[in-house]
Order: structure tokens, then sequence, then C-alpha cells
């Protein structure tokens, strides 16, 4: 019944290790069916290596296991506060990648440095704040999406123009229309973090992108007259 | 009619991620031919694995389309106005690859501190500034190519003594005799830009190379009396 | 007799190459049987790629050979010395990894920055300090196991909750309950090693984790309610 | 005549991409022969993936052609009066790696902060000074011999001790008692170098090791009663 949908997952979280952005198990995608009201997520621990489309875990948005044997991610209450909350995204990341796990664990957000950046969102990324004792001692993961969730209200961003946050002292997570666009999203961040990372250690007063600019090039590929890519 | 165009900038683009110089779709190289007047360029958007030679696009000058039906990389103005000013370049790349990105989002030239960066050019590496508003609220990448050329009319440098150039906020362009070349230097680039950021996190202090020794090296290769090479 | 052993040690070795933890012959892992008092260690100097099963030499945990015809890795001694001390410990990796080595050479303990360290263990990765005139001049490598053990005495430490730890201006030794986990713990121990490198590049004032979250992570893995995993 | 010094020479030359030590031409190994007093030594400019045994160029100690049709590598002189002044060197090797470049064009000696570069020397990583412009102008390759010489006899160091060299601004010369060797110096080297750059970014404080490590790690390896390694 879910076969397509656990195969989409399964692809998605197989181009982690292929892009280098995890260690062992530590990430995890997933996909969701918006018809059938589920998600398909990654069983917790399981090696990249011994993976099968038939292990990926079927959930609902209460994070209650509709069918599967193996123990779903732990961070699998994450997602489904995010899938429940913005009812059009299709698919969500979590890594460790190490540059976006770095600005995690430094607490700051990622300035909007060049066009690399703005051809994928115009907005500095953010860096969610640590969790309170109460949040980290109650339901966790449940409370590490509100955590995103408060973020992006609290900055008034919208979750379409930038599809990735980074958790303080944890590391990113990342969302698109669905689980391969996602796990783009993931490589581009990292690929992102190293650059601004590498930029600060080389001018550490660097200025952020001036407004035409980042405008521009988000417009030119995501705005209602893109002129990048084949337009399908 | 433009096969052997078509295949040569094929050719060339499909060095870009051998090379380790572009992320997903970061990237374009296009090739020249002058007696036909056209230069051949990569299609917008279209993965690196899924690239054909025929899907090729061949164009003008004035950056009109001569022959293909996918649409030309978003860059493919800059491209043409550099063919049309520098009639003897025969092949341009344009990468966002990580070193050369963080220089171009510091704003700075890349000084040439040793002898791997005067076997190549015995100048530093400029940066071309941002473009003005103006500029980018009007035809962007036709002015992207007008900022390239006005930065070396106003540090006069010869385009062919340096075949690279930062644009601040955005990255690297390099260009040659062919395709291959411009992408021989991109790479080139990528690793002197590593070479000299590390050099500075070394000594904050460290002085540019000394006339004597970048002409040297600079003119063993390139010079009259080149002996670098098998001089074919 | 000891061809389980070998194959144990062997399969574990192989891995360090694999993982970007060993140039040349720079590491070793050992494999013990506890039943037979009894541990396998690599040859000392013999390159990976001509390694095999029966060159595996097996040591008592006086760091006698019992078995075997080549020369032991030349920190056998250390090895031993743990393997007798901490006597429910089932593997021992010793790598030159390069961030790792970095830290070991600052003379710098690890500070936990982030839930990627704390998934492995809560407390800081501690770095023993340089041993002593004397010891260096004495038994090297036999006090070089001392110079650790003192070190989780002194700070109050649990190998188990530490399962790695830094020899200053030396370099990395990690344990595990079997030759494999105490591979995974060196490769863990690497990037996390990266991670908080880049941290205070990025912020150096960053603080380490909280109370709450280092807990609430160590405890999710390893504590008696564990939920990550396959509890198998 | 030459057939086994070629394939030396050439099996040495193709370690160096191997091992990541080069980009496209930018390095070169010798082999020579002590008993015909010639060494055979790379082609200048020839791809790694094009050269053959049969092009190495074979040369005698004054940078004469002994045989081979195609042009030696422009870093020839150097390795000719090495040869003639060390007169029990095997072999040497040049290359461009990243962080030995870095180090050479701060200017800096690479310190030895760890046992890593000390089971390799017990000395620091000498940087010999940039050339006079006299010697710029002159015989350049055949004074870039002298000036790394002179940094020996100035420093008293020995090349039995010390088997590396940064040239200031230039780049790492190793050597060996063959070219394998020296070609396994080169990786060391490149290693040590990336080791040490972070370390002082980690702590820019750290002291260089004392002298029982440094001896006692040198020793062990390379001593009359050496036990690393299997004595063969």
């Amino acid at each position: 019944m879910y076969k397509t949908l656990r195969e989409e997952a399964y692809e998605a979280n197989m181009q982690l290790p292929k892009l280098g952005l995890v260690l062992f198990t530590f990430g995890n995608v997933s996909a969701v069916d918006r018809d059938k009201a589920v998600f398909a997520i990654k069983p917790s621990g399981v090696p990249y290596e011994s993976l099968r489309a038939q292990d990926i875990v079927i959930m609902d948005y209460d994070a209650q296991v509709v069918e599967g044997t193996l123990r779903p991610s732990s961070d699998t209450k994450t997602h489904a506060l995010l899938y429940k909350t913005w009812d059009d995204i299709g698919g969500i990341t979590h890594t460790h990648s190490t540059y976006a796990v770095a600005w995690a664990q430094a607490g700051r957000d990622i300035p909007i440095f060049g066009t690399t950046h703005a051809d994928h969102t115009h907005q500095d990324i953010p860096c969610a704040p640590v969790l309170t004792d109460d949040m980290i001692r109650g339901d966790y993961e449940h409370e590490t999406g509100n955590q995103i969730l408060d973020c992006f209200k609290d900055k008034t961003l919208s979750h379409h123009e930038v599809e990735m946050v980074l958790l303080q002292n944890h590391g990113p997570f990342t969302w698109g229309q669905d689980a391969a666009k996602s796990v783009y999203n993931a490589a581009v961040l990292e690929e992102i973090a190293r650059m601004a990372y590498l930029t600060l250690q080389i001018n550490a007063d660097t200025a952020v992108l001036k407004d035409t600019l980042r405008m521009k090039h988000f417009e030119r590929k995501h705005g209602k007259d893109a002129y990048y890519g084949q337009g399908c």
C-alpha cells in the first residue's frame, strides 16, 4: 500500500551518504503522502549500507506508527509536527553535516554573503535558540518542532522562502516539495555554511548582500518571471 | 553543423564535477567557434549526470539562440559579452567553487603569495566590485560582463596575462584559448584561492611575492624563452 | 586457535583506511578474548594494503607474545595495560587522525558543544597531560597507558561513559565493547574534534552544552529508557 | 639500459596523484642510479594520466640529458645539485601540496608539535629563505638547490635526520633512500603541515615538543635500538 512512498523515502535517505552529509547513522529523511496523511521515515540507528526500502516506517502526523516493524527515527516527532503545521511541504531532511553543525553549535544565523546563498533564499539562515530546560525534559522531539515553528514566527519568515533552519547546539533541518528536494537543500545548506565560514576567516567585517542583489538572484530562480532552469 | 563545437563544450562541462568545482548545477562552460561567430553553452539547470552533448545550446555574440531547444545558462549574456569584446579567447568557465567564492564574498583580490600563483599570472587575482543597483535592475548578466571588462580596464590588466577574475559577492569566471583551458584555469584558481587563504591564517602579515620571482615563474612558463612543458 | 579473534582484529584494522583515519601505517586496532585472556593486535609498520588476518599478533595482558611471528604494534603495551585494568572493554583503537591530533597537540580537552558529542558522551573529551621525562625514559608505552588511567582517575571519569581520550602531543585512543565499536568511536571522535574546531573559529566564546541537553541526548541513546536504535 | 630506473621513477611519480599531492602537473619525482651516476626524472608538463615509463628522462648530475626525447622537468637542476652534493640519497620529490605550500608562502618553519612529526624527524621542518634577486636572475633552478643546501648548513641540520624542506614562496622538496621513500616523505610532510596549521588555530601559544619526547619517538623508529616496524 505504501510501496511508492517507502521507495521515495528510501532513495532520498540513500543520497545522504553519497553527498557526504552523514557519518554512520547521523541523519534521516522522510517523505509525505498528503492524500493518505502519512509519512515514511528512516528506522532509528540502521546503517545506510544495510537499509532496505521495506525497512522504512510509515507514521501519521501524530507520530503514531501506521505500518512497519522497526522503531522509527528518534527525531520522528519533529518531522510529524512540521508536516502537520506546514501542510504543503513534501519532504524533510535532518543531518549532522559538519559546517552546518558548527554554525548551530556557535549559535549563529548564517549571514547571506553571496549569490550562491541568494539563489536559494534571500534571508540569513536562521538559528533557532536552544530549547528551554522544560522543553528538553518534556516531549523533547515534539518541542524541537515547536522551537523551529516559533523561530519562523518570531522572525516572520516564510517556510517557502526559507527551506532550511539550524537548531542551536544541534544541527540543520531542511524541507521542500518532496524528499529529494529536502536532501538537495541539506547539501546546499552545508555548502553555504562552509562558504560563509571561510568568508569570515578572510574578512571578519564582510557586509551582508545588498537587497537588490539578493532579490535579483532569488527572483531569477524562484520568482514569477524566473528564467533559471528549463521551466519544468 | 555544430557537432564538434557542442562536443567540445560538453566535454569541458563534464570536467567540472570531476574536478570537484561544482555542487549540483552551480557552474557552466562555453566554447566558441570564431569562424562561425557562435558559441556553445550548457543549458540552464540541467544536472551533469543527465547532460548530453546534443543538449548544448548554440548562441551568437548578442546572446540570441542560433540552435537548440533548451534554455541556455542564465549566465549566457556574460559569456556573450566577453566573447564579443575579447575576440581571441576560445572558452569561458563560471563556477561557484568554494574558496574562490569565499574570496569573492569577502570582496578581496587574491594576493600573489607564491610560485604556484606566478606560474599562471604575475598579478593578484582581481575582484571586480559588486554591480550598482542600476546594473542589477537592468540587463543584469550583460552588466556582469561589463563589470568584468571595466575591472580589467581600471586596473590596466591584460586578459592574456590574467585569465581569471572574481566578481564580488558572486564567484569566479575564467577563460583561455579553448574551453578545456578555461576549466583548467578554474581549477588552478580554486587551488590558489585555498593556498592564499591558508597562508593568511598562518601569517596574517605575509608580503606579496617580489617582482623578480613572479616574473621568473611566469616567463619560464609563458614567456618567449619558456622552457616549461614540451613546447607543443 | 585464535582464528576468530585474529579476523575480528583484522576486519577492524581494515576499517581505519576506509574511514580516512590513517595515513600509511599511523594507527592500530586490537580485539580481546576475555576467556582466553589474550588480545590480537596489528603487527608494527605493516601497510594496510598488504596486511593479512594471519599477520595479526596474539598477546597476553603483560604484553608478551602468545602466538605470531611478526613484531606487534609499538603501542602494544598501552593496549595491554588498558585491557588489564579495564576488564570489561573488548577493543581498542589508536590513530593519528588529523583533527584529534590537532587538539592533542594543542593540549586541550575538546569541549562539549553539541548533541553530536552528547550522543556519545556527556563529558568533554579529556586530554591526558604529556608524560614526565621519567615516564618517557622508562617503560614508555606502558606509562602511556598509566597516563590515560591516571587522567580518568583525576577527573573521576567513567570509561563506560567516556570511551575516548587524547594524549597530549600524541593523539587519540578509543575503546568499546568490541574492536569494531572502538573504531566507530575513533571516527566519531575525529568528527567531534573537527566540529569543535570549526565552532570556535566561528564563535570563540561558545559556551558548553547545558546539562539538561547533554544528559537528554546521552540518555536517549545509552540510558535505561533509551529509545534510539532498534534495541538489539 | 635504464629500464629499471625509469620504472622506479615512473611508479613513484604515479603515486603523487593517488596520494592527493598534486593538481595537474604540479610535481615531479626522480630516482637515482649511483653506479651509473644518472637519475631519471619526469618530463616537463606531461599530465599523469598520459605519462608512460618510457617518457621518463635520464640525466647526469650536471643536468645534461643522457637519454630521452622529451624535455625534463623544469626543476631538474635542483634535483641534480642535491644528488651531486648529498651522495647517499636515492630519490627526490617536489610537489605543490596545499598545506606545505601555505607554510612556505607564509615563510615559516613548521614547528614540531607532536609525535607524528617526531616519528619522522626531531627538528622543525626548515623553510629556506626566498632566493636573492641575483640568484633568481641567474641559474635559477641550480640556485634553488644551493638555497636548500645553504639552509641545512646554516641550521647545521643533517639531511639524514631531516628529509624534507620548504622553500619560501615556493613549496616542499623531500628525499629519501629511494624514490618511493621521497614520495612517502612528501605525504608525511603534507599531513604534518596540516596538523601544525590546525594546532595553531586551536592554541596560538602551543609550545614545541619537549626534547625527551621528540628523541624517544625518533629513536624508537630510526635509532640503533629501533623497535618500530619489522626490522627489514
